[in-house]
C-alpha cells in the first residue's frame, strides 16, 4: 500500500522564545549546531522511505511561505494550510480525508514537525515494522520511545506484557503526564513507553475511528475533502475549518479506540520541548555548559546560552538558560523555562506584537 | 586662601564592563537614573565652593576630549593629559606642581570622578570644615566615612581617640582592606572609619611631604611643573611623565606622614566601586530587584539589571547582575562581580579590542 507522511507543522513554540517568534516559530528553525531547521531534518529523514510527493504539511495559513522555501521540492498542493488552530484530530482528520480522496487508501505516517531523532537508521527500521503493522486490518500504531529516566513532561503508553510479536505490542491504555513518583513506578514496571505523537495508520482507519468517536468532527471535514483539487478548496476551508470542535488525537481517538498497536523504539528521540533540551542534543563542555555563539564563560556551571552577533559574557553562573536575539535576551532558571509563557503574556498585555 | 579642586579622572573602571569601555570608562557614563555623567556630578556638587576655573582634572591624554565634552565651562589648560597611568601619586604630585607654579599656593581638594554622594548639602559643610584644617600648618586632611557595616572592599582610617576638635580628628593610622572578621572588630572599637580617597591639603604640603617620601617622584616632577603654561609643556610631560614610580599617595605619604587629620562625614557616599552598587544607589521593586531599562521581571529576587535598547526577560532568577549593551551582554552572579576582570583577560588574549 501507497505511504504518504503528514507532517504536523502548526505549531506556535512559545517554549522557545525568543528565537521562536509568532512569525517563525520553533520547527522553522534550527536549534541544533547545523544550520537545518528541524522541519528539513524532519523530512530529509524521510527520504528513504516516502517519496516528495507523497509529504503532506500540514500547517498554519500565515507559514506556508515558511514551508514552501523550507521544502523546495513539496509541490504546493501538498501544503495544507489551516486558517486557524484547532489542536491534532482535526489536523489528522483534515490530512486523511485529503489522502483519501488524492490515493483512494493508503498508509499515513503521522509525525511532529519538531522533534530530534540521532539515530536515523534505526529510526527507519522501526517505521518500516510499523508501516507493515498498519497495513494489517484496522490497526492504530503508535512509537513508543523506550524512556531512560522518570520524565515528567511526556504522556505515557502501557502495554499489555507478554503481548509482543516481532516487537509489536498490544496497548492497553495511554495515560497523562505523571508526577514524578508515579514516573518512577512506570520506570521500575517496565511496560511504560514514552508517548512520542508519532502514529502510523490507513487514511480509511483513522477516519473510521474519526466517525465512530468525534462523528461532529468526522461530518464537518466532509465538505472540506470534497473541495480539494478543486478551486473552491482554500475558501471551502477557510470557511468550514474554524468550526470543528479542537481537541487531541490522543483524547478523542487514542483513549478510546481499539486495536492501537505499539512499537517501542530507542532511536535517540527528543521531543525538544524546551530550551533544556539543547544540554541533551548539543555538545556541553566539562563543566556541562552548552555553548553556542560568542560566549565567553567563567566559573559558571551547566548553564545552556544560545547566542547570535553578541558577545555573551557568563560569570559565576549555575543552571541558567540565556538566549539573545537582536532585540530580546532571555536570562531565565533552568526550573523556570516552563514559564516564559508568562513573560509572553505580559508581551500581549502591552500589545508588544514585534517582540512576540 | 584659594580653594582649587583636583579630580582624579584616569580611572579605566574595568569592573563596570561591558557599560564601562577603555574608550569610555565609568567616571564618563551616568550610572544612576539621571543622565548626568559621575564625572559632571563630581564637579557641579562643588560649584558653591569652587570656581570652575580652578577645577582641574587629570586624567589619561585619551580621555581629553570626553572631559572637554562633558565639562564645557573647564579652561583647556586646566585638564592634565597623563601619557599613561601612575597611579594617584605622580597625578597628585603633578596636580600640586601645577598648582603652586599657576597661584604660589592654594588649598587642594583632591577628589575621585566617580563617587556618589547622595546629601549634597552635608557633603559641602564637610568640606568647608575640611578646607579650614587644611590651610592650618602642614596638615594633611582626608575625608573619613563613618562605616555602617563590616565592608571589606575598602581600606580603613583608625583616628586617635578623644582627638576630635569641631569634628576634626588625628589620624592613628591607615590600614588595608580588612577580612570580615577584621572589618567586625573595626565596627566594633567605633575609631575606624572608611578611607574615602578624597584629600584636602596645601599644594605647599603634599609637595613637601612628596619631597621628604617620595624624592624620586619630587625630582622628576620638578622639570614638568617648569614647563607648565609653556608651549613645551605637553612634550616635557609626556617624555618625562612615564618614567615616574607608579605609587599610590596611600602608600607613599599617608601611611607615612605626620599631621593627619580626618573629618569623618556621613553624606550618603558610595564609591560605586562595582555592580552591586547600583542595587545600593537606585531605586528597587518590592522583590528587591534594581531594573532600567525595557526589562520584564518574572518570579526574580535581588537581580541588578541594567539594560539600554532591547528586552531583557528576566525569569525566576536570584542574584544575578545583568548588564546589556549593543555588542554585548554579561550576565553574572551577585558574588563574582570582582571577576569581570577575567573576561577582560581573555577578551585581551583574544586581541578583540572593540570589546575592551
Amino acid at each position: 500500500m501507497k505511504l504518504t507522511a503528514v507532517i504536523m507543522a502548526g505549531g506556535k513554540g512559545e517554549r522557545f522564545w525568543p528565537k521562536s517568534r509568532t512569525n517563525c516559530p520553533k520547527q522553522f528553525l534550527s536549534l541544533t549546531s547545523d544550520h537545518e531547521t528541524m522541519l528539513q531534518k524532519t523530512v530529509r529523514r524521510l527520504a528513504p522511505l516516502v517519496r516528495t510527493e507523497d509529504v503532506y504539511v500540514v500547517t498554519n495559513a500565515a507559514y506556508t511561505g515558511l514551508v514552501t522555501e523550507q521544502l523546495r521540492g513539496l509541490p504546493p498542493e501538498n501544503i495544507i494550510a489551516e486558517p486557524c488552530s484547532r489542536n491534532t484530530a482535526p489536523c489528522i482528520g483534515l490530512a486523511a480525508s485529503v489522502i483519501r480522496k488524492k490515493y483512494g487508501d493508503a498508509v499515513m505516517l503521522v509525525l511532529p514537525s519538531d522533534h530530534l531523532i540521532r539515530q536515523t537508521d534505526m529510526y527507519l527500521d522501526t517505521l518500516r515494522r510499523a508501516v507493515t503493522a498498519a497495513e494489517q486490518g484496522t490497526n492504530l500504531v503508535t512509537l513508543g520511545i523506550t524512556p531512560t529516566y522518570p520524565e515528567t513532561g511526556y504522556g505515557y503508553i502501557r502495554y499489555v506484557r507478554g503481548s509482543g510479536r516481532n516487537g509489536v505490542y498490544k496497548v492497553e491504555c495511554f495515560v497523562e503526564k505523571p508526577d514524578v513518583q508515579t514516573a518512577r513506578e512506570y520506570l521500575r514496571e517496565g511496560t511504560y513507553l514514552w508517548n512520542s505523537g508519532m502514529f502510523l495508520w490507513k487514511a480509511s482507519t483513522i477516519l473510521m475511528n474519526l466517525e465512530k468517536f468525534m462523528p461532529e468532527l468526522y461530518a464537518g471535514l466532509l465538505p472540506i475533502a470534497e473541495a480539494y483539487g478543486t478551486d473552491a478548496f482554500s475558501k471551502v476551508l477557510e470557511e468550514r475549518f474554524c468550526t470543528l470542535p479542537s481537541q487531541s488525537v490522543d483524547y478523542g481517538i487514542m483513549e478510546k479506540a481499539e486495536n492501537i498497536l505499539t512499537i517501542p523504539g530507542s532511536f535517540g528521540w527528543d521531543d525538544v520541548g524546551s530550551w533544556l533540551a539543547l544540554g541533551r542534543i548539543n555538545h556541553t563542555d566539562e563543566n556541562g555548559n552548552m555553548l553556542s555563539g560568542d560566549v565567553i564563560s567563567v566559573r559558571s556551571r551547566g548553564c545552556i546560552v544560545s547566542g547570535e552577533q553578541r558577545l555573551i559574557a557568563v560569570l559565576g553562573l549555575q543552571d541558567t538558560v540565556i538566549v539573545d536575539t537582536p532585540d530580546a535576551v532571555l536570562v531565565c532558571d533552568k526550573n523556570s523555562t516552563q514559564d516564559i509563557r508568562q513573560i509572553l503574556a505580559q508581551l500581549r498585555e502591552e500589545h508588544r506584537e514585534s517582540l512576540l
